[in-house]
């Protein structure tokens, strides 16, 4: 169902993909690792199926991205969708490995730093995501900070989320955007959100109501010559949030946990998260899945006013 | 008085500038943040006025930069400077936000990055400013660092300055100019200065002792393809200082006030700045005037000695 | 024995490096830091000849990078490489200085930073070393943080090393590493060696088993668009390192002495290393001149295997 692009660097165009760029319609990109690494299958499955449709109902195409057996592919059909919602033992892959798992002919589901990668490899502005990756707290001492900040900094995407994770250091994260010279964008309220929560007690730096604002914003950018990416953050919903005053009880019984588990590393971020799904039996998720519609939607309108 | 160059970009270059660029007269930039920001009418207006004199008069071209109702103006004639001078409510606007102004029409004043955005755009390679910005004090704590930092690291503009200003972490500014391999080269004195004094007690990492030596170092970076712009610290004139040993006490009062009015975020730099004009009875103020002159003349110099 | 390119850049090959490049040869940079200031007379200049045959016994071409009295020098001939073995007082070069050497007409040795930028500018796509800098210990307070990092954020060039320098703090760096996107591939092993350990510790982000596999994922990258150096961790053979449980009392005790002798700022790292050559009797540098010949044999492989 897809071809591939060059012998030398393994690309695949999906199919709608191909026509879309073709025709020049309006696409948005899309994250894999929510689906190899966010939730169990068939719901992640379920998931990304949902975010696609909702993409096309907005009039714009929708492109997973996807590192399979060694293959870059820019949008998947149904048949390789649900193939990576079953992949166990996926690579989780950001800069620094995306071109590994390719030449490895490995499988890697990307992150949103590699997504953006892609994405602007592909043409594609807008891609949506549920939240990116940030400072994580105590990085004072750890100096753990997530790539994703660094690729804000340089490739030129729109990423739409629902802010950071709420599990990170949201203030260092906006201070390291602030530093970088990445507008952040609060989509129609004052404050910067916090992902479950609809506002994170922040301000947001930047605030605009419309995705027609926010596609002339970029183009400004563009003409400027002002490189990298922008973050809009676009509140949950207010149905399906879970307050912050709520949220903040459960992440740090959460943090709690983790450190009298000795849990360290790569495995802190799963960790969290699972106990936070526990703790809040099953509504973490659903929040989740919810945000994640939300800026699919929203990316979308960006994507088509962008296409004007 | 200005032209505007394109309908897709909205930007105006003032007439003087327009010519010299036309016969390749040297172009200094100025910002505008010190306009708005930095100092009440009608002292702002006569600094801003005494400063272009001073360029003119060494042989080169002022073009102060500022967003003006969603115009970004590279050089202002006399008229908007005055209008700019009395406007209250203006943005501040970096490297984040400067497209921002432009896209919401909006009036935004430039900080050392935007300027040195600017300035790149209209092909000026020298740029004269007060101080820069940098690690704020605690910023292990709040991960507070300014996007002046990260320009400098980027952007090919030479930044003439009186050091970085002094209520900040001068040390670890240091430390992040080197990591970032932004050259700091300190005018005609061993030791790198501290905005209202002409030394911080730290070595500078480079001196040069003429704008021909510092003119003839930017053109070997350019001809290495070594990317990203300088700094040039130029200590203000002995008759014009506040002494190292009489600022900390009036900054470390300042902070502690600060501490005790719990004064935080963006509020903590106009608050320490008034306390200290306070503390001072003006003559902070008097030093801040007279080094940015001092700084627009070396800036000129250079400026020329590149058109060689 | 040399050529001068251009009047305007100061830049001359040796006539091997010229030679190579004329027929496509693979080539593989050298720093210059390690002769001025890593270690003495004439101990130096029996490693740099003994690297240089290495590399020429593997299939490639040696170029070693230094500026000599304001020239950068692609490649230095035989009595070079002894005029600079034996000069005192060279400048030590990063990205920020470079250009100040070439421009004040000085002689520099060029760090990671300065050599990575020397290589790319020549084309040369490899370069060996004994180790990077990185985060230094401490730098949670001081901010102290190599521009090797930021370098290998920015430039195409794979530097192989044993790892950081194990006085520094290697945990960070590592972050640091990924934050920016650096790829960071050990050399077949599981774990990111400590320079004249062969183990940290800590698992290596990657891991590739032979130079045509590391060749062809930089060729991944770089097809991809994806700029920025990656670095090969290549363990010191079993037979020259000291283990890290004895490293580290060598280490601990390096760094309290410097403590109780307020040795700071550019001293500490100098003042380590020396102490802690004393401390093993002078193992430590016959494992830094064993580590530093292991890279370049490996460099030179994958130097070849990318000229396939
Ligand atoms: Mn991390
Ligand atoms: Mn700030
Ligand atoms: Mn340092």
């Amino acid at each position: 169902m897809t071809r591939s692009a060059s012998p030398l660097l393994p690309i695949a165009y999906s199919d709608e993909v191909t026509a879309a760029k073709a025709r020049g319609a309006p696409l948005v990109a899309l994250e894999s690792t929510i689906i190899t690494h966010g939730m169990p299958y068939p719901g992640n499955l379920e998931m990304a199926r949902s975010v696609e449709r909702i993409i096309r109902e907005e009039g714009a195409v929708p492109a997973t991205i996807a590192v399979i057996d060694g293959v870059l592919h820019i949008g998947l059909d149904d048949a390789e969708l649900e193939a990576l919602a079953q992949t166990e033992g996926a690579m989780k892959v950001s800069r620094a490995d995306l071109a590994f798992a390719i030449a490895e002919r490995r499988t890697g589901a990307t992150t949103v730093a590699a997504t953006m990668i892609g994405a602007a490899l592909a043409g594609i502005r807008v891609f949506a995501t549920g939240g990116i990756g940030g400072v994580h707290r105590k990085a004072e001492e750890t100096f753990d900070i997530s790539a994703d900040l660094e690729e804000l900094a340089r490739t030129a995407v729109i990423v739409v989320c629902a802010g950071a994770k709420a599990i990170l250091d949201i203030p260092k994260t906006l201070e390291v955007l602030e530093t970088r010279g990445v507008p952040v964008v609060t989509y129609d309220s004052p404050n910067f959100p916090a992902f479950w929560s609809r506002d994170s007690g922040l301000p947001s730096p930047l605030m605009l109501n419309s995705p027609a604002a926010i596609a002339n914003f970029q183009a400004v950018r563009e003409r400027l010559g002002i490189d990298g990416g922008m973050l809009v953050a676009n509140p949950v919903p207010a149905e399906n949030e879970i307050p912050r005053r709520e949220m903040e009880i459960y992440i740090e019984r959460a943090l709690d946990n983790a450190e009298r588990d000795e849990i360290t590393g790569k495995e802190v971020t799963p960790y969290l998260l699972n106990t936070i799904f526990r703790l809040t039996d099953g509504r973490s998720l659903a929040t989740n899945i919810a945000l994640v519609e939300n800026n699919a939607r929203l990316a979308a309108e960006i994507a088509v006013a962008m296409a004007v």
